[in-house]
């Protein structure tokens, strides 16, 4: 491994070990962010503050987006940057104790280098990049099948399955099946081993960046849901998938 | 653990291990059943029948309700039956090779008498009842915190989400959150462990009645939609939760 993709690998054991002593305390406190189903807890930004202090110790220029303690806005993309998401699936994480990711991003120059996505209870952990491939616990993989939207599953939200402003239900109707992990990360792992043909979510650049990289790395596709690049600036309406369950999402949600 | 439930116990995680070493052949025969979106591969009947000749050579007087190969009605529960779905999930186990489970249960007499619920790629087996309490892979475990569903996550299906017949966008909304895994035996694990306030879906007697054994052993409620008895014949809309949960979805679903 190149010393930046071991040192960050590293890192996100560490907290991972860290999650994992302090997941049954009784004393777990949860607040809430901008309303009763968006929690955060001490432990989201005790292992935010983690990584951090990790991130400047290994690279003090870097600058850093992410979701907890006010990083989550950045207008300068020049030179190094570390997106992270201390916890992905906070409600996964309170309320199954399971089903969540660390997760990190790193872009040089704004374009994506290296892409880190950790399913901490399941010990699964994928990272890779476009000049190294992408790896699954410490395998190389191979680019997923590129399967049709009526070939596969496809990941989605409750929300936008419920009000079906852009088609869900027909997007969901011709695909096999609807998963919904409450996990992007979990979404997008999925994605990358092949397990769905599309994933549609309203996601933030930490949620989408780490494994975006995986994805574009191996072949598969992302973009806003006009179909843009995603812009890292705030939370947009995400579809991804394989090239062809892609094209199929977009020319449904745009019809 | 009782003669049963060790021999029940030792049948499953023999056939765990046939279809993990069957799970990544490219030769996978997979048919459709009711319509494209309902599954069955040679694994289910296989499991299914290396089941049987387990239950036929421990026991020849005993009746058997299965998933597959026309053994799908029995009229007649005097005596010993043994419930089984040899593949619960088996859309997941085709596209995700992982999270579907094998599943039995016991009655005697028109009484559920033991439970076994094992996702086989999580090494995540659950067992118990009435007379001994329930297991998760050997540890004895407490009865869930009886959560309202404005505390917890629900666990539905697709459809039934996008027709909102019974006002699932309602409960949903009153949830924390929406899950839909594609197989009943896992949702039935998260609510044995206490991570799911309620499920609601559209069950067949085999996807509902191991893990239901399971679920009444620790306090948890389950009915029909109009809050009668589960008949265990043919597919029923289900309901289950923690006692206050599924008192809010059964009013709920009929207001």
């Amino acid at each position: 491994m190149q010393e930046i993709v071991s040192e960050i690998h590293s890192w996100m054991i560490a907290a991972g070990e860290k999650i994992k002593e302090n997941l049954n305390k009784e004393s777990l406190i949860v607040e809430t962010k901008s309303g009763r189903k968006d929690l955060v807890t001490e432990l989201d930004k005790a292992t935010q503050d983690f990584l951090i202090e990790k991130i400047q110790a290994f690279d003090p220029e870097a600058k850093i987006l992410g979701e907890e303690n006010g990083l989550d806005r950045l207008s300068d993309f020049s030179g190094r940057v570390f997106i992270i998401d201390p916890i992905d699936g906070t409600m996964n994480f309170v309320l199954e104790k399971e089903n969540f990711c660390i997760m990190i991003a790193v872009y040089e120059e704004g374009q994506g280098r290296f892409g880190f996505v950790y399913n901490v209870m399941k010990n699964e952990f994928l990272w890779g990049g476009p000049e190294i491939g992408v790896f699954c616990n410490g395998k190389k993989i191979d680019p997923p099948k590129d399967i049709a939207l009526e070939e596969g599953l496809i990941g989605l939200n409750a929300p936008m399955l419920m009000h079906n402003r852009h088609h869900e239900v027909e997007m969901s109707e011709r695909a096999l099946g609807v998963r919904m992990t409450g996990c992007a990360g979990i979404e997008l792992i999925a994605l990358v081993l092949g397990q769905r043909a599309g994933y549609i979510s309203n996601l933030a650049p930490w949620d989408y960046a780490p494994g975006g990289i995986l994805m574009e790395t191996l072949g598969l596709k992302m973009a806003n849901i006009t179909g843009e690049e995603l812009a890292l600036d705030g939370r947009e309406l995400f579809i991804g998938g394989t090239p062809t369950a892609f094209q199929e999402l977009l020319t449904i949600a745009n019809q």
